[in-house]
Protein backbone atom coordinates (compact mmCIF):
# COMPACT_ATOMS: atom_id res chain seq x y z
CA UNK A 1 0.00 0.00 0.00
CA UNK A 2 1.34 3.99 -0.52
CA UNK A 3 2.66 3.84 -3.98
CA UNK A 4 4.99 6.85 -4.35
CA UNK A 5 2.71 10.00 -5.52
CA UNK A 6 4.97 9.71 -8.71
CA UNK A 7 3.73 6.22 -9.85
CA UNK A 8 3.25 6.39 -13.83
CA UNK A 9 -0.13 7.32 -14.57
CA UNK A 10 -0.06 5.05 -17.38
CA UNK A 11 1.32 2.02 -15.56
CA UNK A 12 -2.01 2.99 -13.04
CA UNK A 13 -4.75 3.41 -15.71
CA UNK A 14 -3.77 -0.50 -16.93
CA UNK A 15 -4.37 -1.55 -13.80
CA UNK A 16 -7.43 0.12 -13.30
CA UNK A 17 -8.38 -1.26 -16.71
CA UNK A 18 -7.63 -4.76 -15.82
CA UNK A 19 -9.92 -4.19 -12.38
CA UNK A 20 -13.15 -2.33 -14.55
CA UNK A 21 -12.52 -4.80 -16.96
CA UNK A 22 -12.43 -8.06 -14.89
CA UNK A 23 -15.67 -6.97 -12.66
CA UNK A 24 -17.72 -4.36 -14.42
CA UNK A 25 -18.03 -0.45 -13.65
CA UNK A 26 -21.15 -0.84 -11.73
CA UNK A 27 -19.52 -3.96 -9.84
CA UNK A 28 -16.38 -2.85 -8.78
CA UNK A 29 -16.05 -0.54 -5.81
CA UNK A 30 -13.19 2.46 -5.36
CA UNK A 31 -11.97 -0.32 -2.68
CA UNK A 32 -11.39 -3.21 -4.95
CA UNK A 33 -9.42 -0.41 -7.19
CA UNK A 34 -7.17 0.44 -4.28
CA UNK A 35 -6.35 -3.11 -3.13
CA UNK A 36 -5.40 -4.02 -7.03
CA UNK A 37 -3.49 -1.06 -7.81
CA UNK A 38 -1.49 -0.31 -4.13
CA UNK A 39 -2.76 3.13 -4.89
CA UNK A 40 -4.52 4.92 -1.58
CA UNK A 41 -8.28 5.87 -2.13
CA UNK A 42 -7.54 9.49 -1.72
CA UNK A 43 -4.53 9.72 -4.42
CA UNK A 44 -7.33 8.15 -6.74
CA UNK A 45 -9.87 10.74 -6.02
CA UNK A 46 -7.03 13.72 -6.16
CA UNK A 47 -6.06 12.07 -9.74
CA UNK A 48 -9.27 11.75 -10.74
CA UNK A 49 -12.10 13.20 -8.69
CA UNK A 50 -14.34 10.38 -8.43
CA UNK A 51 -15.15 6.79 -9.36
CA UNK A 52 -16.85 8.38 -12.27
CA UNK A 53 -13.63 10.24 -13.14
CA UNK A 54 -11.83 6.94 -12.63
CA UNK A 55 -13.45 5.14 -15.37
CA UNK A 56 -13.54 8.17 -17.77
CA UNK A 57 -9.72 7.90 -17.57
CA UNK A 58 -9.59 4.51 -18.12
CA UNK A 59 -11.90 4.51 -21.46
CA UNK A 60 -9.94 7.50 -22.59
CA UNK A 61 -6.67 5.60 -22.41
CA UNK A 62 -8.11 2.15 -23.63
CA UNK A 63 -9.72 4.14 -26.70
CA UNK A 64 -6.47 6.34 -27.30
CA UNK A 65 -4.59 2.79 -27.83
CA UNK A 66 -7.50 1.03 -29.33
CA UNK A 67 -6.99 3.99 -32.06
CA UNK A 68 -3.19 3.57 -32.34
CA UNK A 69 -4.15 -0.46 -33.52
CA UNK A 70 -6.58 0.84 -35.68
CA UNK A 71 -3.77 3.29 -37.44
CA UNK A 72 -1.46 0.49 -37.47
CA UNK A 73 -3.23 -1.37 -39.37
CA UNK A 74 -4.85 1.30 -42.00
CA UNK A 75 -1.13 2.45 -42.63
CA UNK A 76 0.01 -1.15 -42.87
CA UNK A 77 -2.55 -2.95 -45.46
CA UNK A 78 -3.10 -1.84 -49.00
CA UNK A 79 -6.82 -0.11 -49.30
CA UNK A 80 -9.77 -2.90 -49.56
CA UNK A 81 -10.84 -5.95 -49.33
CA UNK A 82 -7.92 -6.89 -47.13
CA UNK A 83 -7.56 -3.47 -44.93
CA UNK A 84 -11.63 -4.42 -43.74
CA UNK A 85 -10.08 -8.05 -43.19
CA UNK A 86 -7.24 -7.00 -41.30
CA UNK A 87 -9.50 -4.77 -39.38
CA UNK A 88 -12.17 -7.58 -38.53
CA UNK A 89 -9.32 -10.02 -37.95
CA UNK A 90 -7.65 -7.69 -35.37
CA UNK A 91 -10.95 -8.13 -33.48
CA UNK A 92 -11.06 -11.34 -33.35
CA UNK A 93 -7.75 -11.61 -31.30
CA UNK A 94 -10.20 -11.44 -28.47
CA UNK A 95 -11.10 -14.97 -29.38
CA UNK A 96 -7.47 -16.01 -28.17
CA UNK A 97 -8.34 -14.56 -24.41
CA UNK A 98 -8.21 -17.79 -21.81
CA UNK A 99 -10.81 -15.04 -19.88
CA UNK A 100 -12.87 -14.26 -22.92
CA UNK A 101 -13.35 -11.06 -21.49
CA UNK A 102 -14.02 -9.43 -24.69
CA UNK A 103 -13.57 -5.51 -25.23
CA UNK A 104 -13.67 -3.15 -22.47
CA UNK A 105 -15.31 -0.39 -24.59
CA UNK A 106 -18.12 -3.02 -26.40
CA UNK A 107 -18.67 -4.18 -22.33
CA UNK A 108 -19.20 -0.60 -21.35
CA UNK A 109 -21.85 0.30 -23.35
CA UNK A 110 -23.79 -2.05 -21.70
CA UNK A 111 -22.76 -0.46 -18.35
CA UNK A 112 -24.16 2.86 -19.13
CA UNK A 113 -26.96 4.16 -16.78
CA UNK A 114 -29.15 7.15 -16.26
CA UNK A 115 -27.12 8.06 -13.57
CA UNK A 116 -24.06 8.25 -15.41
CA UNK A 117 -24.36 10.16 -18.37
CA UNK A 118 -20.76 11.10 -19.33
CA UNK A 119 -20.21 7.79 -19.66
CA UNK A 120 -22.62 7.23 -22.29
CA UNK A 121 -21.49 10.78 -24.46
CA UNK A 122 -17.72 9.04 -23.94
CA UNK A 123 -18.60 6.32 -25.42
CA UNK A 124 -20.68 7.79 -28.68
CA UNK A 125 -18.01 10.44 -28.80
CA UNK A 126 -15.30 8.03 -29.25
CA UNK A 127 -17.14 5.69 -31.41
CA UNK A 128 -17.95 8.14 -33.55
CA UNK A 129 -14.49 9.10 -33.90
CA UNK A 130 -13.64 5.78 -34.99
CA UNK A 131 -16.42 5.56 -37.82
CA UNK A 132 -15.05 8.97 -38.62
CA UNK A 133 -11.31 7.37 -39.21
CA UNK A 134 -12.86 4.18 -41.17
CA UNK A 135 -14.90 6.85 -43.23
CA UNK A 136 -11.91 9.05 -44.53
CA UNK A 137 -10.66 5.86 -45.30
CA UNK A 138 -13.10 4.31 -47.17
CA UNK A 139 -13.35 7.29 -49.42
CA UNK A 140 -10.28 6.40 -51.25
CA UNK A 141 -10.90 2.91 -51.41
CA UNK A 142 -11.87 1.57 -54.35
CA UNK A 143 -14.70 -1.08 -55.28
CA UNK A 144 -17.03 0.10 -52.54
CA UNK A 145 -20.67 -0.75 -53.07
CA UNK A 146 -21.84 1.88 -50.43
CA UNK A 147 -20.89 4.75 -49.30
CA UNK A 148 -17.57 5.72 -47.37
CA UNK A 149 -20.37 6.57 -43.86
CA UNK A 150 -22.71 3.25 -44.90
CA UNK A 151 -19.52 1.28 -45.31
CA UNK A 152 -17.58 2.45 -41.45
CA UNK A 153 -20.69 2.41 -39.44
CA UNK A 154 -21.08 -1.26 -40.99
CA UNK A 155 -17.40 -2.63 -40.15
CA UNK A 156 -17.91 -1.10 -36.75
CA UNK A 157 -21.02 -3.26 -36.81
CA UNK A 158 -18.93 -6.52 -37.39
CA UNK A 159 -16.20 -5.50 -34.55
CA UNK A 160 -18.73 -5.14 -32.11
CA UNK A 161 -20.55 -8.06 -32.99
CA UNK A 162 -16.80 -10.16 -32.96
CA UNK A 163 -16.23 -8.99 -29.78
CA UNK A 164 -19.69 -9.81 -28.08
CA UNK A 165 -19.19 -13.09 -30.11
CA UNK A 166 -15.59 -13.62 -28.41
CA UNK A 167 -17.70 -13.87 -24.69
CA UNK A 168 -19.74 -16.79 -25.63
CA UNK A 169 -18.61 -18.65 -28.57
CA UNK A 170 -14.85 -17.59 -29.63
CA UNK A 171 -14.62 -19.94 -32.62
CA UNK A 172 -12.69 -18.62 -35.40
CA UNK A 173 -14.87 -20.03 -37.83
CA UNK A 174 -17.57 -17.75 -36.73
CA UNK A 175 -15.48 -14.96 -37.40
CA UNK A 176 -14.51 -16.00 -40.78
CA UNK A 177 -17.84 -16.48 -41.54
CA UNK A 178 -18.67 -13.01 -40.02
CA UNK A 179 -15.63 -11.65 -41.64
CA UNK A 180 -16.70 -13.26 -45.71
CA UNK A 181 -20.23 -11.77 -45.68
CA UNK A 182 -18.93 -8.09 -44.62
CA UNK A 183 -16.47 -8.27 -47.48
CA UNK A 184 -19.54 -9.29 -49.84
CA UNK A 185 -22.15 -6.53 -48.52
CA UNK A 186 -19.26 -3.75 -48.90
CA UNK A 187 -17.43 -4.85 -51.98
CA UNK A 188 -19.98 -7.62 -53.96
CA UNK A 189 -19.18 -10.50 -55.89
CA UNK A 190 -16.63 -8.90 -57.92
CA UNK A 191 -14.66 -7.08 -55.85
CA UNK A 192 -14.57 -10.23 -53.63
CA UNK A 193 -13.60 -12.21 -56.50
CA UNK A 194 -10.97 -9.65 -57.31
CA UNK A 195 -9.17 -10.18 -54.04
CA UNK A 196 -6.95 -7.34 -52.28
CA UNK A 197 -6.97 -4.15 -53.69
CA UNK A 198 -5.07 -1.45 -54.13
CA UNK A 199 -6.21 2.33 -53.24
CA UNK B 1 -43.83 -6.05 1.61
CA UNK B 2 -44.79 -9.54 2.06
CA UNK B 3 -47.27 -10.40 -0.98
CA UNK B 4 -49.17 -14.06 -1.10
CA UNK B 5 -47.21 -17.06 -1.93
CA UNK B 6 -48.97 -17.60 -4.93
CA UNK B 7 -47.92 -14.19 -6.26
CA UNK B 8 -47.61 -15.29 -10.19
CA UNK B 9 -44.22 -16.12 -10.86
CA UNK B 10 -44.50 -14.86 -14.52
CA UNK B 11 -45.46 -11.16 -13.50
CA UNK B 12 -42.86 -11.43 -10.29
CA UNK B 13 -40.30 -12.61 -13.02
CA UNK B 14 -41.06 -9.50 -15.17
CA UNK B 15 -40.53 -7.43 -12.61
CA UNK B 16 -36.92 -9.26 -11.55
CA UNK B 17 -36.27 -8.70 -15.49
CA UNK B 18 -37.08 -4.75 -15.15
CA UNK B 19 -34.88 -4.07 -11.95
CA UNK B 20 -31.97 -6.44 -13.46
CA UNK B 21 -31.82 -5.01 -16.75
CA UNK B 22 -32.15 -1.55 -15.19
CA UNK B 23 -29.16 -1.92 -12.80
CA UNK B 24 -27.42 -4.86 -14.38
CA UNK B 25 -26.77 -8.47 -12.56
CA UNK B 26 -23.55 -7.80 -10.54
CA UNK B 27 -24.70 -4.60 -9.80
CA UNK B 28 -27.88 -5.14 -8.91
CA UNK B 29 -27.69 -6.78 -5.13
CA UNK B 30 -30.85 -9.42 -4.27
CA UNK B 31 -32.10 -6.13 -1.27
CA UNK B 32 -33.02 -3.93 -4.51
CA UNK B 33 -34.72 -7.16 -5.41
CA UNK B 34 -36.58 -7.60 -2.85
CA UNK B 35 -37.68 -3.43 -2.79
CA UNK B 36 -39.06 -3.54 -6.29
CA UNK B 37 -40.81 -6.83 -6.30
CA UNK B 38 -42.11 -6.65 -2.77
CA UNK B 39 -41.72 -10.38 -2.78
CA UNK B 40 -39.28 -11.17 0.71
CA UNK B 41 -35.56 -12.09 0.30
CA UNK B 42 -36.48 -15.77 1.71
CA UNK B 43 -39.23 -16.42 -0.90
CA UNK B 44 -37.08 -14.98 -3.79
CA UNK B 45 -34.50 -17.95 -1.99
CA UNK B 46 -37.39 -20.26 -1.84
CA UNK B 47 -38.76 -19.85 -5.26
CA UNK B 48 -35.28 -19.80 -7.29
CA UNK B 49 -32.49 -21.27 -5.00
CA UNK B 50 -30.33 -18.32 -5.00
CA UNK B 51 -29.22 -14.49 -6.81
CA UNK B 52 -27.64 -17.01 -9.63
CA UNK B 53 -30.98 -19.04 -9.81
CA UNK B 54 -33.11 -16.02 -10.12
CA UNK B 55 -30.75 -14.30 -12.97
CA UNK B 56 -31.32 -17.93 -15.16
CA UNK B 57 -34.95 -17.80 -14.27
CA UNK B 58 -35.12 -13.98 -15.48
CA UNK B 59 -32.72 -15.05 -18.85
CA UNK B 60 -34.87 -17.82 -19.57
CA UNK B 61 -38.36 -16.47 -19.59
CA UNK B 62 -36.78 -13.14 -21.58
CA UNK B 63 -35.25 -15.76 -23.77
CA UNK B 64 -38.75 -17.36 -24.23
CA UNK B 65 -40.92 -14.21 -25.23
CA UNK B 66 -38.13 -13.41 -27.68
CA UNK B 67 -38.30 -17.05 -29.61
CA UNK B 68 -41.93 -16.47 -29.52
CA UNK B 69 -41.56 -12.83 -31.05
CA UNK B 70 -39.03 -14.31 -33.41
CA UNK B 71 -41.67 -16.45 -34.72
CA UNK B 72 -44.44 -14.57 -35.18
CA UNK B 73 -42.27 -13.24 -37.50
CA UNK B 74 -40.89 -15.79 -39.13
CA UNK B 75 -44.51 -17.38 -39.57
CA UNK B 76 -46.24 -13.82 -40.93
CA UNK B 77 -43.67 -12.55 -43.55
CA UNK B 78 -42.56 -14.38 -46.39
CA UNK B 79 -39.22 -15.70 -46.54
CA UNK B 80 -36.29 -13.49 -48.27
CA UNK B 81 -35.34 -10.02 -48.33
CA UNK B 82 -38.58 -8.91 -46.56
CA UNK B 83 -38.33 -11.70 -43.96
CA UNK B 84 -34.65 -10.64 -42.48
CA UNK B 85 -35.57 -7.10 -43.12
CA UNK B 86 -38.19 -7.72 -40.53
CA UNK B 87 -36.14 -9.50 -38.26
CA UNK B 88 -34.06 -6.89 -38.16
CA UNK B 89 -36.39 -4.00 -37.69
CA UNK B 90 -38.20 -6.00 -35.03
CA UNK B 91 -34.36 -5.36 -33.35
CA UNK B 92 -34.57 -2.04 -33.90
CA UNK B 93 -37.58 -1.57 -31.96
CA UNK B 94 -35.20 -0.82 -29.15
CA UNK B 95 -34.27 2.95 -30.74
CA UNK B 96 -37.46 3.97 -29.33
CA UNK B 97 -36.89 3.30 -25.74
CA UNK B 98 -36.41 6.66 -23.86
CA UNK B 99 -34.35 4.82 -21.08
CA UNK B 100 -31.85 3.31 -24.23
CA UNK B 101 -31.34 -0.29 -22.25
CA UNK B 102 -31.00 -1.82 -25.47
CA UNK B 103 -31.82 -5.56 -24.82
CA UNK B 104 -31.71 -7.39 -22.02
CA UNK B 105 -30.03 -11.01 -23.19
CA UNK B 106 -27.30 -8.70 -24.78
CA UNK B 107 -26.34 -6.51 -22.19
CA UNK B 108 -26.18 -9.89 -19.92
CA UNK B 109 -23.45 -11.06 -22.51
CA UNK B 110 -21.30 -8.92 -21.08
CA UNK B 111 -22.12 -9.45 -17.29
CA UNK B 112 -20.76 -13.35 -17.97
CA UNK B 113 -18.02 -13.66 -15.51
CA UNK B 114 -15.41 -16.58 -14.31
CA UNK B 115 -17.62 -16.77 -10.82
CA UNK B 116 -20.73 -17.94 -12.97
CA UNK B 117 -20.12 -20.09 -15.78
CA UNK B 118 -24.10 -21.00 -15.83
CA UNK B 119 -25.19 -17.46 -16.96
CA UNK B 120 -21.93 -17.43 -19.90
CA UNK B 121 -23.67 -21.06 -20.83
CA UNK B 122 -27.35 -20.34 -20.60
CA UNK B 123 -26.73 -17.60 -22.85
CA UNK B 124 -24.40 -19.39 -25.50
CA UNK B 125 -27.10 -21.93 -25.77
CA UNK B 126 -29.87 -19.81 -26.51
CA UNK B 127 -28.30 -17.88 -29.29
CA UNK B 128 -27.66 -20.92 -30.36
CA UNK B 129 -31.32 -21.46 -30.46
CA UNK B 130 -32.27 -18.42 -32.22
CA UNK B 131 -29.36 -19.13 -34.63
CA UNK B 132 -30.81 -22.91 -35.13
CA UNK B 133 -34.36 -21.39 -35.82
CA UNK B 134 -32.77 -18.68 -38.20
CA UNK B 135 -30.85 -21.56 -40.00
CA UNK B 136 -34.27 -23.80 -40.04
CA UNK B 137 -35.99 -20.93 -42.17
CA UNK B 138 -33.34 -20.21 -44.02
CA UNK B 139 -33.00 -23.34 -45.49
CA UNK B 140 -36.13 -22.61 -47.54
CA UNK B 141 -35.29 -19.57 -48.42
CA UNK B 142 -34.77 -18.40 -52.18
CA UNK B 143 -31.54 -16.42 -53.79
CA UNK B 144 -29.26 -16.82 -50.41
CA UNK B 145 -26.17 -16.19 -51.70
CA UNK B 146 -24.33 -18.31 -48.70
CA UNK B 147 -24.98 -21.14 -46.25
CA UNK B 148 -28.06 -21.02 -44.23
CA UNK B 149 -25.87 -21.61 -41.21
CA UNK B 150 -23.43 -18.76 -42.14
CA UNK B 151 -26.93 -16.93 -42.43
CA UNK B 152 -28.09 -16.97 -39.59
CA UNK B 153 -25.40 -16.31 -37.53
CA UNK B 154 -24.86 -12.73 -39.86
CA UNK B 155 -28.42 -11.78 -38.91
CA UNK B 156 -28.02 -12.62 -35.17
CA UNK B 157 -24.57 -10.49 -35.22
CA UNK B 158 -26.59 -7.42 -36.76
CA UNK B 159 -29.21 -7.81 -34.39
CA UNK B 160 -26.49 -7.91 -31.28
CA UNK B 161 -24.88 -4.47 -33.07
CA UNK B 162 -28.49 -2.83 -33.41
CA UNK B 163 -29.10 -3.65 -29.78
CA UNK B 164 -26.04 -2.15 -28.69
CA UNK B 165 -26.30 0.85 -31.38
CA UNK B 166 -29.39 1.39 -29.11
CA UNK B 167 -27.74 2.51 -26.16
CA UNK B 168 -25.09 5.12 -27.45
CA UNK B 169 -26.81 5.81 -31.05
CA UNK B 170 -30.65 4.96 -31.38
CA UNK B 171 -30.47 6.61 -34.94
CA UNK B 172 -32.94 4.55 -37.19
CA UNK B 173 -31.33 6.28 -40.30
CA UNK B 174 -28.06 3.69 -38.96
CA UNK B 175 -30.18 0.87 -38.10
CA UNK B 176 -31.90 1.17 -42.05
CA UNK B 177 -27.91 1.41 -43.33
CA UNK B 178 -27.47 -1.87 -41.38
CA UNK B 179 -30.29 -3.38 -43.02
CA UNK B 180 -29.51 -2.23 -46.19
CA UNK B 181 -25.79 -3.71 -45.85
CA UNK B 182 -27.21 -7.08 -44.87
CA UNK B 183 -29.41 -7.59 -47.50
CA UNK B 184 -26.62 -6.84 -50.01
CA UNK B 185 -24.37 -9.56 -47.42
CA UNK B 186 -27.09 -12.34 -47.89
CA UNK B 187 -29.03 -11.78 -51.38
CA UNK B 188 -26.28 -9.56 -53.05
CA UNK B 189 -27.27 -7.33 -55.76
CA UNK B 190 -29.80 -9.33 -57.87
CA UNK B 191 -31.98 -10.34 -54.62
CA UNK B 192 -32.18 -7.04 -53.38
CA UNK B 193 -33.18 -5.49 -56.71
CA UNK B 194 -36.25 -8.40 -56.88
CA UNK B 195 -36.95 -7.64 -53.67
CA UNK B 196 -39.45 -9.67 -51.35
CA UNK B 197 -38.70 -12.98 -53.10
CA UNK B 198 -41.31 -15.40 -51.73
CA UNK B 199 -40.56 -19.17 -50.41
Amino acid sequence: MGRPTTYNQDVLLHEIIDCLWDGGYSATPVSTLVERTGVKAASLYARFGSKKGIMLAALEMYGRENMKALETILSSVPRGTAQVRSVLEHAMQCFADSKSKGCFLVNSITAISPDMPELGQALAAYMEEVRKRLQKEFEQTPGLKTSPADAALFVQMQVWAIKLLARISPDRSMGESIIERTLQALFGDESCRAGQVQG
